[in-house]
């Protein structure tokens, strides 16, 4: 009835879920509004397979695919929005509430992939699965019981990407970065932060998380995505040659 | 948060309800969105009872009340709006789609009670049921799969209700960078570049301009431009420093 446009660039994302009724729940709010591919990260195994082999199972969740981490779930993504209840993260995300976060990844749908990530049930997203996130996005709860179920939250967000289905124009710039692109680069410059001494063992597992975050946060086309990185390849290079001259 | 002014004025009515689960997914997608008060007409017997009792269960739950008809549920509404997956209806009832309707119940709840009314999970509402309605309201799902899970029904209709409600919320974002600052990240990173053999003389030039290009295409924010500027300041003194370990 009102699909949206570009529908099949989305992917939703779910990390770390327990209960295969959530599994299933959040199959079906996807095939209400036409959001078909879905994608599994690190589910309780028996959940999953229990939910997938379920007699009448939807063909979103039969063609459901598993990943082993978020980083290769959303590799081809270039954009990640993750959802969370809580209104204050530490990490200096951009939060936007539901409503203009979905315009924002409207406009990106009209030419690139999107992941839309959503945590498990007890703990929502971890710090760890939040760094690779570009920004996130919260439903308007109220601040007394502001965390909802998994499935229902699935599809209050699916209802208001689809809300205004009328097309919204094209954003006039580069397409951006995959995620798997800045991952090399995260990772790249890590190790060469790590070689110059910048990282300290106690703080280790939050630095990467930071390097991470700050590669999400600045806004980086696939083209200058590719010039970073053959830079900081080069400087690599240079370290690793161990002579300053 | 994003409460609505006489939100306790909606009634949320759930018909013939089956599954314990649907009862309480209703009822907490209520607690979510601050409709406080549930109604319950025929429900499955031993449902409810579960629902009701469960360990945890919600305040709304807990107060939540139970009819034996719809007619005396709704009995001291003045607009009685039923939910239906259905396009089409043989009782010539107007039919609204969820925010055309949603605006509607939102002006009659400044002065007046409003029932909203959700059928059983296998049937949706009954005519009789529907005679009772003074209009119909629809969520757009897709033609090919229409019916919704009850819980995330309740969800999307509440969360169409409370939207216009949400704060226009001014993103927190942190102050730009300011040129001296991106000035002084193009200065050293070039220096790295040209210490690493990236730059070459017939190119010195134009390589520095895509240098400086680079790092204001990139949205830096005030901070991000310190922390960068930091991490090249610790790269670069180990790339002097001469040893790669």
């Amino acid at each position: 009835m009102s699909e949206l446009k570009n529908s099949n660039r989305l992917k939703v994302v779910l990390v770390g879920t327990r209960n295969p009724l959530n599994i299933g729940a959040a199959a079906r709010a996807m095939s209400n509004f036409g959001f078909l591919e879905l994608r599994v990260v690190n589910p309780y195994e028996v959940a999953f397979r229990e939910a997938r082999s379920a007699v009448g199972g939807s063909p979103v969740l039969k063609s459901a695919k598993e990943y082993a981490t978020l980083a290769e779930a959303v590799a081809d993504c270039s954009l990640v929005v993750g959802t969370t209840a809580a209104r204050k993260r530490g990490m200096n995300h951009t939060m936007r509430v539901l409503k203009d976060g979905a315009a924002v990844i409207r406009r990106r749908l009209t030419k690139s992939t999107v992941a839309l990530v959503f945590g498990s049930e007890k703990r929502g997203l971890s710090n760890e699965d939040l760094s690779h996130c570009h920004w996130l996005m919260h439903i308007p709860t109220r601040e007394v019981h502001l965390s909802m179920n998994l499935g229902q939250s699935v599809a209050v967000c699916l209802y208001e990407l689809i809300r205004a289905a009328t097309p919204v124009k094209t954003e006039k710039s580069s397409s951006a970065a995959r995620a798997a692109e800045l991952e090399r680069i995260t990772t790249l410059l890590f190790e060469m932060l790590d070689q110059s001494g910048y990282v300290q063992p106690r703080t280790r597992i939050s630095t990467e998380e930071k390097t991470r975050r700050l590669l999400r946060r600045i806004s980086l086309s696939a083209p200058d995505a590719e010039l970073l990185l053959g830079m900081l390849r080069q400087i690599s290079w240079k370290l690793n040659s161990g002579s300053s001259e």
